[in-house]
């Protein structure tokens, strides 16, 4: 399992979300309250929109905590989108490309959880990946192939209905197999203006998940708090941990359901998976 | 493309074959002078039989030439088997699961040359992959699914026409695809006791593969070379490129041709590509 | 901070020692019990007596837990002596020459704790290294000019006494500095042959230190460890923490005083830190 | 020895400087025509001066060539500095503290070339570092005790009069000990608004140095290219090697000069070692 976080906002330097919380994401890699695992030590990624025409990635097997050049770039860059990821890999190996986020075009993708019995499944789940897709597929986790059975389901045009069918087909072809449970996921996903951050589990018992309280609200309440005068009303985080005890500023996101911020008014609905209506074809082995 | 060396005899310090020669693998790994690149910096790979029941595997993505667990091993480490591998990528990422060589049980593989328009052609072989041996892959080179098409069509029975067929399909594939010369290849591949040795390509124009002189007449000719002192009657070296510009050393493998390293006398024989008799089902997409 | 073991017995695969015990020093560097930090992931090392003259290391900047280097190194190499050692850094980069053990010729170094202030008196430290030994130091780490100050003082003709030296050498310079209490240790080294392992602090308050009971009487309380079987009677371990919850197995070396295990009877003796007589030029700044 | 680069100009995107020209550093990393070795895999840096107020630094002891976090901050991040290094070790450790360029403050150094017989000289050198800089030495390279002397001898108020100082004083301690020809030498230093070019050796026969010609003669030369459209009058490169074949835009830095790059008028000065007059005291051995 893993820890994340996305940021959406007014443009910060990475430092101030990543590293000055008292309970921040590089604290978590080292002491995980809310994981499944204390250590979130197996790699790193972060996701960021500055120049370019997609977003950048760096991704690297180190540990978050003792990791020179991600302290660099956190007090170098600034983004008003970042999306971060400490790993804990459940056996698959540490390399960059098994690290989040993931990358296609401009959508950014990250995972918490697991596809349970994924070398079982991994077969049938990749060949119902779309095989121009198919190729692009350069790491080995469950989290990548998840990704790109939600592209394949049509995330650039509905995210989440396409993440419905995802976790709908992942759970079909489970069950099939005799997996209790197919699927503990929270997810986030961007397309550089808004961001998706999904909650769910087969077994209705999700890991954590919370949003941070409206910006105007938590000023009210915490005038103190420097950074909250650094951004603007509309920012927004979305964590798998709070990343200070500070009372009132976060929300727990609802067992099965999902949350957009985005430009207007942000949203929160319920997730129901869905098995996809266009064919998977299963193809015997050879 | 990549070079390699396969050794096989009386145990010898990893160093005394690996680091000694003059044109050793590590000097190649900086300066081949017979590779399709100059420099082969892509991380590396050594395989070896010690304690344990399966060969010991050393993986890095650091060049070779300045590894210094590398020199480490080396230096400490005998082994009567030794397969070494400097990798110049074509393109796949440079990570620990792209290193040859590959071990299945007891089984390494290692490979020089390429599957051509490889993405193109992945997902179909990968689909010939047994389902049972599938969640084994790890990585994502050409040269790993080259070597579990081989253990799907037999190599643990027969080597060289497992190998034969594992070509054959490869072949039959890359032609439905439009690919001229689908295959370029020298590969190696051991069971801990025989080492069998393949050259062959498409287009009848592969990488060069250097088997050495048996070692009583090369005692004969260079009574100064200090190693042939050291080694066994039966040692031999298979390799890339010649390790030192030693006279009436290096014998070439023939092109389409293969040679097996075992008890008794060694053997050269004709290679020819078959496409397998058993069905490999090519799934519709999705 | 950080945790270590040294083994010394008859000749052992290192698996046997670092990854079966329930908690073993892989399983310390996610969770380790008894020290300083619960985390023990900025890199690790090896250090076994095998083929070649002087001891072999292996050093990786990368968590114990998740290197399948050292896996595979641990599953097919077997060592009369082992120390493994894994990393908590207190601030010097995470890089392979600030791993541990630290070697010279036939000699291995490895140390857990700190000595205090060590960018206040580090310049006066390494200036009383040896000018011939000095070139050697590759690293940044307190622990590696601890050594050399050994190394300068007599450590390859009197282990104890040249520790004893090097100890009172660093606590002189410390409190010259206003430093309270300047060194924190428990430290293993090895020619080879026979094992010393130090227990120390100023404070008189060590970090934990343990030795395992004799063999044969080890047997006879835990007649069910198989690992008991395989071992000789004059095996001996030396831990930072237990590596098993095993009544009667683990005896805590005293506070300020340092151990032998040798051919023969093995011995503890009292440990008290002397300033060395030889003069220590500390040169004007320029 | 090594290759590097220095831009300083108009804000432009890494890429276009670092990876795009035919001749690329990259391209060196794998192919150098001018350098003492052809190939530069061993680490590389980048240093820029974006949001935070010292200039960002990003280094990997990766080839340049294959690392993909280097290909994405050039496709994302801009600058209106960039220090760019690749290396080629001379013997010390390939670690991130060993790399290019090394930062204090606001400034920026890089080095190709060599303090011969570096391991003999270091104690002495490492002796002249004002006290008060040393502990913040962080690797084991000749090219950091460089910069660490000529900080200590005036670089932020002086820079050539510092470097000046500096190579006296190295030419002198070399001498000392019998070196011949103790320095060689391409070094570029800033501090974030001007930049510093030097070329000297003790031999008179440097590395190679250019210094590009200025933009409005250039784009008057090549108006095809595409690059110089984007950049300000003012742009200039620094480089060891010309990034491609472009006639009359590249200069050479002429033997024992220097070059700086700043609002207003550049200029290019001869470079004469002076032994510095502040006393530097070389202790006695222990």
């Amino acid at each position: 399992m893993c820890r994340w976080l996305a940021y959406s906002g007014s443009p910060l330097l990475i430092e101030d979300v990543l590293y000055k919380p008292a309970h921040s994401l590089i604290v978590q890699s080292l002491h995980s309250t809310l994981g499944a695992e204390t250590t979130n030590g197996d790699g790193f990624g972060l996701g960021w929109y500055g120049a370019g025409e997609t977003p950048g990635v760096f991704r690297s097997i180190e540990p978050a905590w003792n990791d020179r050049n991600l302290r660099e770039l956190a007090a170098h860059i600034e983004s008003p989108i970042l999306f971060a990821h400490i790993r804990a890999s459940s056996g698959s190996p540490v390399q960059q490309t098994n690290c989040h986020p993931f990358r296609h075009g401009r959508w950014l993708w990250m995972h918490n959880g697991v596809i349970r019995e994924f070398s079982e499944v991994k077969r049938e789940l990749v060949l119902a990946v779309d095989p121009s897709l198919y190729p692009h597929i350069e790491g080995s986790t469950d989290s990548e192939v998840f990704f790109f059975l939600a592209l394949t389901l049509g995330l650039e045009d509905d995210p989440p209905g396409a993440v419905e069918q995802a976790v709908g087909l992942i759970e079909e072809i489970g069950r099939r197999h005799g997996v209790a449970n197919p699927i503990q996921m929270s997810v986030a996903t961007t397309d550089g203006t808004s961001v998706w951050a999904f909650r769910y589990s087969s077994e209705h018992d999700s890991r954590t998940l919370f949003y941070s309280t409206d910006v105007v609200t938590l000023r009210a309440l915490h005038p103190e708090v420097e950074l909250l005068a650094k951004v603007s009303d509309e920012s927004r985080l979305i964590v798998s941990e709070p990343l200070r005890d500070l009372p009132g500023a976060w929300n727990t996101v609802p067992e099965s359901s999902y949350g957009v911020v985005q430009a207007g008014q942000d949203e929160l609905r319920s997730f129901t998976p869905k098995v996809p209506s266009r064919p998977t074809a299963v193809p015997a082995a050879p």
